[in-house]
């Protein structure tokens, strides 16, 4: 029996219809079995494309991706997932950081969509615009179809807004699982969230936000660490502690990278904005005050400037679980005495850890993938029978 | 039977033979049984794919596309349309609104043609210059096929030129047909083409000239509105006189929106440059006299300021049939205390009219589609009948 | 039997194991069955093409693409040939001459090559850096296929870096074979390879050492000329003269154009920078001086300037064999009063030679789909065979 039969088997037994037609938007919006089922789904196609097996679930149809902010990693992860499945992608190419209105939104929506299976979107430079975009979006489309505008309703992929960043923190969590040997080993591992100095600025809080709002619900010991001022969402620490509560896991706060890393046997330091300093740059751009955004930007470097030695040191490491924690990264990553001056690492550790940093990224395309699969297709488990019993995708 | 089977019989009736191999420059290139054919493709090919029948005509092959002005609507119809019947779509990145020379055009064509099934271009920027542009290009594929340089001589797509822009007056024209429940209900329909004002320049002819163009062949009484200053192509009025004359409707000019929508069961209410000043402006260009468009430019924003009465409101749509007239519109529209403070149509309008507007651009990607395979494929009846007979498209 | 199966026949003779899993980076690194192999799988896939016959060697899978510098040829060559193949091309939009550092070229390699099957990358600005950039890229696929993160090596197909460019000189070299009727037909052939004028600056110098690289492994008289300090690199004469003796034929310089052009059976006059002063401007921009690569600039054209005499006229296409030698170029060409006031080339001579120039090109996309094509496919003759008999490629 091959790993993908056996993975299949395994899917088989979880209650996944609500996924079927459904957006992903949030892990949290997701059931456990739900979520056990994306990575289900994403080990076994991993393991067709191995085989050479073709994973095609479309003869033809459009991924239409808007990514409103830079990406080169989810770009090709996207595309990736799209071409596995048979879809061709077709970029929208808005400009970037524009605050687009809610009538230009819905038309642009529905005009892009006559043959799209799936949409995937990156809004995440906004506080309180990045899942709204998205929203009104979808909103559109479903209309569109209602009305007869669209003869399907393409799914969403969230390729990172304001809140969450699914498809990394779900990345993340199978390099974890597989890492560990099974999500049945995971019980009680510490994992610890860090901010990290970068000497650059605004970077998304979703990546956290994520990472907490999902490895809370593995029964792990979650740590949340940042210097005073960088708080992260309430309503995702909130989240992050009721998952904790259901899983007999825990989730705390501190205050010190150095005790978030004490006998952890995963680090995750990483660099974010503010958040209130991110609702105060929308507020910003919306009224058009360049100077204010001048200002403000001035002030978060200077202020992130009194943190650098919130940087992941060979010391640090050394203070984990036998001095061996899985280091992760969403990349890229500012690495110390490489790409600048001071960041979020030393030379020395990211250099150690790139085969697995790599690794970890090289879930995505799958679980992009996976999540594509579970919303269009109805019965996944007789799909992907079907795919192991199919067509080669290399012919010759 | 299916809807598609049942269009496939009315499509055997007509005479088609000149389209295969041929280009779609304007409509009125085409005979009524070939504009007749395209509608029936279009709507056969959109309920196979509602039917979720492959309407795939390649196995692989290229759509490559020219945008020498900006488009969403037009490239993403382009995009599905190509996707629909197995094409990649590869973009030639020109800068835009750049005059080529003919040898440049010559060469290019034939460079990226290596294995395009299909052209589509928009040059629609400079009166004079689009069609020739098309012509250039088409003209020198045929010499590449030839002489053997290229092993398939790909079809145009007119995207819009200086003179028509016969995706977008088809596609309108399906959606009236739809509307209307049948090319037979449309004696006596009066459609007003009106001009109307907007705070931009230099918008296209080529939407009221495709309209005129198509819609005064099915016995419509089709009026033009506009502001004096602001004609079409004389050629296109002679076009529009002799269509009528042939179909016994009738094509005439009114100096006022509000006789225009007198009684209209379809009002097209949209912005265009006087014909005249586009022709200075492609003089200028060509002189590279940047003073002079300068120039130009403030003349015409002030020559359409003293036309702001000319904008579609709640009470001329009530002089409209019953007050209730189908409202269309290209998109994107200049919406009064929208998208601009004073623009083509009041937003309530507007509002009111989104679900038929979107509709309306629902039909580009399957008329460009239709175009493509009339051309493309020798027997189109029989190809449409295995595509109904064939596979699915969403394999699960 | 089709002429597609008579090439089979004749490949079948032929050593190409070790083309298998093999990247493409330069001509020379290849032994005269793989050169002829290629040639022969091109011209085979070419004959399958126009007998409408399907050349998917995937059913899915992706074509990358990291164009450093500017092309619209080599693009579309690449994206037909994958398209051909069965590939999907997605493009990587890195701001051009850039010089990347290691560690990000390694990380972007594998980020982008998730499910990438081939990769195309065009780096040819700075000496030094082209090739290095493709060898680091390549190594870090390598790593990353061995390391479990990406579960395909892809393979590399040169599309131009400072050394060589073989799919320029591949497609040109196929160009001639078709010109003289067979391989057989050039033994004792003379080419000229001149450098000429252009107003131009920084030309690579890939295309005349690529062309005196590979053309002299024919028994074919080839003939390098150039002004005093326009230089080519030593190695690549090194390579050009000892191919030159392992076959029959010869290798020699001039400095006069008119000497190289003397009774040639083919002219290939085209401008490029001198090897020492393009080693120089890659200094230049890794110190980030500015100024310094201005002055060079200026004094390049000025040098240029003094060899205006160096073009392509009929008086001295007169000199050739029989006064009709073949005229090559890569295009586009810098053709005097056309696109520039004086270039490389005679308007009149190079318009009476368009028809060949196309058709010069087009051999690209087939030569570059038969490099995916030996590399992927471990038994080219027994595909060919099967696409020979297979199913078509328009099915309508």
């Amino acid at each position: 029996m091959s790993k993908a039969i056996e993975l299949v088997n395994q899917l088989e037994k979880l209650q996944i219809k609500n996924l079927y037609n459904s957006d992903f938007y949030w892990t949290w919006d997701k059931t456990d079995d739900e979520i056990a089922a994306i990575f289900t789904v994403a080990d076994a196609l991993r393991d067709l494309r191995e085989r050479n097996r073709s994973c095609r679930v479309f003869d033809s149809g459009l991924g239409i991706s808007v990514f409103r902010d830079n990406s080169t990693r989810t770009r090709f992860s996207y595309a990736s997932a799209c071409n596995l499945l048979g879809l061709d992608v077709k970029d929208l190419d808005e400009k970037k950081s524009q605050i687009a209105h809610g009538e230009t939104v819905r038309e642009t929506a529905n005009m892009i969509s006559f043959m799209a299976d799936v949409i995937g979107i990156r809004d995440d430079m906004f506080i309180g615009e990045g899942h709204k975009y998205m929203k009104t979006f979808m909103d559109a489309v479903t209309e569109g179809y209602e009305k007869g505008i669209l003869e399907q309703r393409p799914m969403l992929v969230n390729l990172q807004c304001d809140v969450d960043h699914p498809t990394q923190s779900m990345a993340d969590m199978d390099h974890i699982i597989h890492h560990f040997g099974g999500v049945e080993n995971l019980k009680g591992k510490k994992i610890a969230m860090s901010w990290a100095y970068s000497p650059s600025y605004g970077k998304p809080l979703s990546v956290p936000q994520g990472v907490v709002g999902l490895m809370t619900r593995f029964g792990m010991e979650v740590v949340l660490a940042h210097p005073k001022g960088y708080e992260i969402m309430p309503d995702i620490e909130k989240i992050a502690q009721e998952n904790a509560k259901g899983t007999g896991g825990s989730f705390r706060k501190v205050s010190s990278m150095a005790e978030a890393f004490e006998d952890a046997d995963i680090v995750y330091p990483k660099s974010w904005a503010p958040f209130a300093a991110m609702e105060e740059r929308t507020r910003l751009y919306q009224a058009g005050d360049k100077d204010g955004i001048d200002q403000l930007e001035k002030k978060l470097l200077a202020q992130n400037a009194e943190f650098k030695d919130w940087t992941c040191t060979e010391d640090l490491m050394k203070r984990t679980k036998n001095g061996t924690a899985l280091y992760m990264h969403c990349l890229p990553a500012d690495i110390s005495g490489l790409s600048c001056k001071e960041g979020e690492v030393e030379n020395s550790v990211f250099e150690r850890y790139i085969t697995p940093l790599y690794k970890q990224a090289s879930y995505k395309p799958y679980i992009i993938a996976a999540m594509i699969l579970t919303s269009k297709v109805q019965d996944p488990v007789a799909a992907l029978r079907k795919m192991d019993a199919g067509s080669e995708r290399k012919l010759f």
